[in-house]
């Protein structure tokens, strides 16, 4: 209970700095920017850089510009996800942002990863801006391997899980990482916290694409079955695939070939080879996979907070 | 003769480490990257770079790689101009690359900033990548600038010079400064570098908006008057529109609006207005306070070869 509370007041923390001290030098990218955040988001990577600053010894509040840079880095990549194609349009994604908005996408997105690394390399010292460059490297290189991917069902687990190692574990890794460092606390120590962050971000993404198929819409915030719609290579779709079942594998890729079907349909289909289940297994298997990595801090508040946030992801 | 082919030599050196030194982490990527760079250029912003370390008493071919990041830096921008809107089809603007390629330009240059950024801070001390970083921001909010004065006839030549300042020649002063930083000169030479590059940029920028009307279309690789029909407001034609001609403001109001015209028309009568001669005589001025910058260099090799440089901007 307490920890809950210590919880919400570190998105507070975060929430006010945002709030109130965020501003570039742009003021339509600053509106820009605000207006991503506004619409909400749980705020998990600078999270993790405060507790892990907190892991580390230090005070967290007084990393708050560190852990905002790491979720305006995530900021900046929605930005960019924003540029559509228009072979998108006639799939019926995002018709509007094909139309007039993807220059401004694109230059909005810039600048804010530019305005990060201007305040980053003035304000943090090495390795700071080395591992949030490295990490923006690993990103980009992870989403176009997912792009590479789309629509490939021979795509195994294994190669699955390189795509997210790059595309989202690696800035929870950073997140919590760089947390870590700025604290000044052992390298074995920033080793387990960099360690969570990577088995939290695979777990976190897995979860990010069973919630794609089993959430309410209302929740969900965009049309169950969004990840089918784009042809992605989701990880309930490899474990249903890997079953074997060769008319569910010609039904998925008459669909991907631009086929007419039922998004609904197909997700039952999943679940039905075991694609929901087995994702849970995995996001279990991850998430323990955490839990571990924090052995190396001892019995520490912190650790338990962390804890709780890897658990959290095991839970419908 | 003697510092024409040495500069040659500087070229060719640039080209040599592109060809053989250059590669990122990613295959597809460097491939395209390696695509831009075939395509051609200059190489201008390396040339500086090299140029400046010379002036500040160094071995230019020491400093290759950071002279080829201030070209990789410029390919990346080319990269993001790439991403089109659906708008742009309409116009008859490159109406290829909005179909499947958007996606690709975006993370494409994204990752090759990221590769950038990752190296320069990996190799090169403060304030380097700080100064690269901040650069890059002045681009992005220069494009911004650029993109919401589109068709405003009442853009003043004072706005102009703003928008040039931030989107091209800060690139330029950025490679020159680094150059003589690592150097090791004194803070007057880099501050006298610096200024070149502000004013050979800003130029080079109105040498650009000039040969878009002037340049035969095989030479210039794309249609004459492209920046009319991206509805630029570009220097020949505020000085065109600053005469005053209600008429001749009519008539490209009419075209902006969306309007038919022919473009060779219209550039006809931006050089009846004088914004022709008038773009002559402002290259020629920042031509020669290019120079002028120079003054603390004293008199040496790589001050001569600059001074050619911003002396061939003002030749047809």
């Amino acid at each position: 209970m307490i920890e809950q509370q210590q919880e919400e007041s570190l998105y507070s923390l975060v929430e006010d700095f945002f709030r109130n001290e965020f501003s570039t030098d742009n003021p339509l990218i600053t509106e820009a920017v605000r207006r991503m955040l506004a619409a909400g988001g749980k705020r998990l990577r600078p999270r993790l850089t405060l507790l892990a600053a907190e892991a580390g010894g230090a005070q967290p509040q007084e990393h708050l510009p560190l852990a905002a840079y790491m979720e305006l880095i995530h900021v900046a990549t929605l930005i960019h996800d924003d540029v559509v194609d228009k072979a998108d349009t006639r799939r019926g994604v995002n018709a509007t942002a094909v139309d007039y908005g993807n220059r401004i996408s694109v230059l909005a997105g810039d600048y804010l990863f530019a305005w990060i690394f201007k305040n980053v390399t003035a304000q943090y010292p090495a390795p700071i801006p080395h591992i949030l460059s490295a990490t923006l490297a690993d990103i980009c290189d992870g989403e176009v391997l997912q792009l590479r991917a789309l629509a490939n069902l021979d795509l195994p687990l294994s190669g699955y899980i390189d795509i997210v190692l790059k595309k989202t574990a690696s800035l929870f890794a950073a997140s919590a990482e760089c947390g870590a460092i700025m604290a000044g606390t052992s390298a074995q120590r920033i080793a387990a916290l960099r360690d969570y962050g990577l088995s939290y971000g695979i777990a976190f993404q897995m979860k990010d694409d069973l919630l794609d198929m089993t959430a309410d819409e209302m929740k969900l915030g965009k049309p169950v079955g969004n990840d089918l719609r784009e042809r992605k290579m989701t990880i309930p779709l490899i474990l249903a695939l890997e079953r074997g079942d060769p008319e569910f594998r010609a039904r998925v890729e008459r669909f991907y070939d631009g086929g007419e079907d039922e998004i609904a349909g197909i997700i039952v289909e999943i679940g039905r080879h075991g694609g929901l289940d087995g994702t849970r297994e995995q996001i279990a298997q991850y998430a323990e996979r955490a839990k571990l990595s924090l052995t190396p801090l001892g019995s520490i508040r912190a650790r338990g907070v962390l804890a709780g946030l890897a658990d959290a992801l095991t839970r419908d």
